[in-house]
């Protein structure tokens, strides 16, 4: 490891400004920030208890998932921890070479059995959906994710399983690189408002969801024909009005998913950041923005909508918005620390080659310019 | 000013990971920043000299212009420094009335007299350029600079002359809000790989070019027909080639100027970021990218390139890249200290509104929705 | 009106190739077409039954509502129908002053009363939405409309309310110049394929609706939060698959609505051609393209497609689209007469930059070029 | 072959529009087009002269084009021509077993000695650049071209080498299908304004140049710094003003081409249209439009426009338009016949798969959809 010359988030600026000019200093307003390019992974005790997810409907995974299994439990001696119906799959039940593992997993059912304080690892086995589900199950402190891709990269799931051996192994003894992922603490306020139109004044209204996305909460026109009309503010201050599809609030790691296909650039996940993107806005002048990761933003219908509007979290949990609710939205304390599998630069631009195609183009055809050969010509 | 829940880079981010994982603490790697919703500005000693730019040849710019060095000279008692070429105009020569205070300018030729460090104010009238001229003459510290619209707001020009004495009166007294547009520090480095293909290994070439740049640097085809292929690199690593008609490495301030032209999206100067935008692809797949503010770019010729590229700073001092050279880029630890009208955010929605007409729409034109007046009926 | 030099569709291509080549004439695939940009209105007969549609719901159309049906009425002696909840509205059924005409109106109503072949000429009132519905109204030839904006031109509402009666008078006379608004004939077929995955052989389904649209016909997921995933062959020919949102299959007078939202170019509605734009598609290569107007598309659910889709026309008609069911789109034989307002270049023009701000922009501020005023100096 | 339901252009619309009107009749304004998609090439009189153009510069094409010779020398008993500077080439004139087929080559010089009378059929072997290369050797009539690719498929060179005796010999037989790609014919007046403001009233100017392109009149900033200033009309009517890096004014053809890179929509070749896309326009709505192909297009720099702009054809004969220049645009009646190697629509999308990627995506990285396995779980 290089020692870097300055932070990821940029060399500290000077703070005097011409002779006479500085920054008043201020001292309850001074973060202390870890650089995010040396963030490594440490353990305070050896972990013993591991969620491993798989990406279930997919028969390819079956081996991979009782292979890794086993590896954690017999060589390793792992508490592995699985969903039930995991469990419950048919071509596990009738393995019977499998049989003594299982009766050694741990089970649990969504919705029922919160695990979210007994894990120590996360191990991911399939696509990105499998990480944005170990997101959901974890509302607070999420455990460290590794995450193995079988076949094809995803954003998500930088680590090969040919080598999950190797690699489980040098996650335990740690010193790990990873990418804290901001994820977006979201509260959908119901009934806020009262139609007395002064929004964010006294918060009245039932909180009656609170959510942490790892990608993004996308509002949209739903089952409607018509558009969704709503209004977006800024610490309070109202900035835009959306009309169109909908509009997507996103993390930098969402911003490679659904923001991506609605036009926005994509960012960094290390960049402190919360991107907005309009979905099919009916302005041609609408693009995407990028404000700082510490504001917070409010989505509400606006007054002149005539329609409701949805919401959803990471593709989940879909509900109606009615004039008077209130989205509130705003960047979480509670990351997911994603195992990186070489480092945070590397992985994303692997990524983006892998997963999106970004800037692969075939070199012989280039479009025009051959002309050059042919007409750079004696005259 | 009210209390911020929070920091505008985000909550501190929870370093403790499930039970038993956390980041390595390292006390090296940890930055301490000013959350920059809360920086003001102060000054040490009152302010004296006060440099003023103005945009040329703009007849309209000439009245304010002496009205302002009247305040400034006449009731506020300050030093004044103009450049020579703009108090050579000959509508300031022969208007009788103003010669008094024109005799009390002290006069600067670019290139020749080095005022970088004795201004202890810079106050611009005009446009967008003025303040990218500002930022060309300081290439360290900038003293803080407070910026003057007549007729339309600018990105970088939020105030409003009409107002000025009371403005200026209030900077003067302290405890103004500042935005730190970031620069970027650009080094052209020629004949650094002498064609042994390996970059950044030995730094053996000349630095011929060191300049700070506000909005952006542009690596573009020149005056040849024939597109441009660069690669570039990000902290010593290949990322990817460009083939078009070049490539935009910006600041959050740039998002809004070429690169937004060229497709980006666009980011609030406080965001820590760099980015990097195609211009005219070849590749459809070629999507702008936000990286953290950090990183190291570097941009070189493509060794199969058959033309050479450009270069130029802030739209300044146009230069040809050959085969050898090399640009690198990263974020400078001098900002141009920027002084907002209202507040960060504010300022930032409002020029998006008026100068790009973001999301401004005829709210009756709904394209089709009003279908449904007439076909929501009985059937 | 000039004589132009050449068709609107271009001049007759030369048939002879170099001094040997020659195209193989073929007199059965000879079109003739009279030229889009000298087509003018003509009567038969005068006309006497007058269709007028208004957008309901909008108090402000209510008086214009009323003084035209006298206009027509009384002053030009004609028959006006009118659908009956307009005639229903409370603010016609208690105004006194209105009863007589009133009584006079011939009401139809949507779904029961078939007027398609009585009506001579169509006035709208209102927004664009007036003119689709009066096109859903038409499902073979389609009288000649004439639209009407208050307030605010639209894309398909040239004429200004103030000078209807003029304008009614001068398409009385005849002679009015007429964009031919081409439409989509749309066939939504059921269990056509039966599973056995061979589109387009035996054509053995039910036709279960089939429509002319004049905007676009739209698939997506519809209430679901998963992605569509359709097949879309042209001619018989799978030529892509569409993972994203959906897919917008338009005419050019479309390609200014929702396609337009979608990231669609723009086409004025006298090129002969379909527009296809995918919305939010997952690959960044995706881009919209436009083909012949005489090519059949067929839109299929891909055979892995977990999940439906949905459909709608103009707007309309919302419904499912299963495994086995295809939805077939070919320009129709039956175009949208509409009248021009100026002529059909003009009236084209006047809509892109009053109803999408068609690159409208702020002369003032230039983005960066003005620094070009204070830098290009001495040195 | 089989019988079109309708022509490539569309069905015939229907002239008669409700009971009482219809479209006047108007005979001279009647065009009688040869349907697109039935279009066949076929010989007055057998084939003599064939021109070969090559890529020069690029050695895995020598064998080839000796090959290519031989065959159409010695087997076919053709008369070759080959521009002089090809055959001069080093790897030519020392091959001994080339030398006696190197004797019967017919040489000519571009720009001295003129063919474009003499050449029954062109045979193109390279990429693009041959098929613009050809183009411009040809301003009026052009032979038919067959064009082959080596390696990677061009959206102008259909053909692979491998094949070239047996399409060849299917060529000199005739009855290939032919796709007619429309070129724009190009005027540049200067001085025609004299700066007395009137565009388009009396061409007292002088046409220094007159130029079909196959692709695109691109007008820029050239070498300067600064934006270029252009304003743009059609039929005489000034429809916009384009502020940014440029404007492309491209054929179908070339929408595929540095349009694309622009952001333009992809045009299939059989539209009858021209494509308008400004380069890094200022404004963000300044999107791509598609006009008529018969109308006629001028572009003037503004009246306010500080800095001279530069226009270019195909990538070639780069020069500057001051005030008082203009350049006139529209459809010329000369397309090149460009023989296909399936049909026209086959041909076009593979194409678009091959040379842009065009919607090609990694099939397993579905971006967030697969959470769905895992989450449709029992609550």
């Amino acid at each position: 490891l290089t020692l870097r010359a300055h932070f990821l988030h940029g060399p500290y600026p000077a703070t005097h400004f011409g002779p006479k000019a500085c920054i008043l200093p201020n001292p309850t307003s001074v973060m202390h920030i870890q650089d995010p390019a040396s963030q490594r992974l440490t353990w305070n005790k050896p972990p013993v208890n591991v969620l491993v997810i798989r990406k279930i409907r997919d028969e390819s995974l079956v081996e991979p998932f009782k292979e890794l299994c086993h590896f954690l439990v017999e060589e390793k001696g792992m508490l592995v921890f699985v969903e039930r119906r995991v469990v419950a799959d048919v071509s596990l039940t009738t393995d019977e070479t499998f049989a003594s593992i299982r009766k050694q997993l741990c089970t649990f059912r969504e919705g029922y059995d919160d695990i979210s304080h007994c894990i120590d690892l996360i191990i991911c086995l399939g696509g990105d959906g499998t990480l944005l589900y170990a997101s959901s199950l974890f509302q607070g402190s999420v455990p460290p994710v590794m995450a193995f891709h079988l076949g094809s990269l995803g954003f998500l799931t930088p680590f090969k399983f040919e080598s999950y051996k190797t690699e489980v192994a040098k996650v335990f003894e740690g010193n790990a690189a990873i990418t804290l992922r901001s994820r977006l603490k979201v509260k959908v306020v119901k009934d806020m408002l009262q139609r007395t139109g002064q929004p964010g004044q006294h918060e009245a209204g039932n909180i009656t969801l609170q959510m942490q996305v790892l990608n993004e909460v996308v509002v949209d026109r739903g089952p409607s024909s018509y558009l969704s009309n709503v209004d977006l503010y800024l610490d309070g201050r109202l900035i835009t009005s959306v009309q169109g599809d909908g509009v997507i609030v996103s993390t930098p790691t969402g911003s490679t998913a659904y923001a991506a296909a609605a036009g926005a650039s994509m960012i960094h996940p290390n960049v402190p950041a919360i991107m907005v993107t309009p979905i099919c806005p009916h302005s041609l002048s609408f693009r995407p923005i990028v404000v700082p990761a510490g504001v917070e933003l409010m989505i509400t219908l606006s007054p002149d909508a005539r329609n409701t509007c949805w919401v959803s979290f990471d593709g989940r949990k879909r509900q109606e918005i009615s004039h008077g609710d209130c989205i509130k939205i705003t960047t979480s304390c509670y990351p997911v620390p994603s195992i990186c599998c070489h480092d945070l630069v590397y992985d994303w631009f692997e990524s983006l080659a892998q997963c999106l195609h970004w800037n692969v183009r075939k070199k012989q055809a280039r479009l025009a310019d051959d002309v050059s050969d042919s007409s750079d010509t004696e005259n």
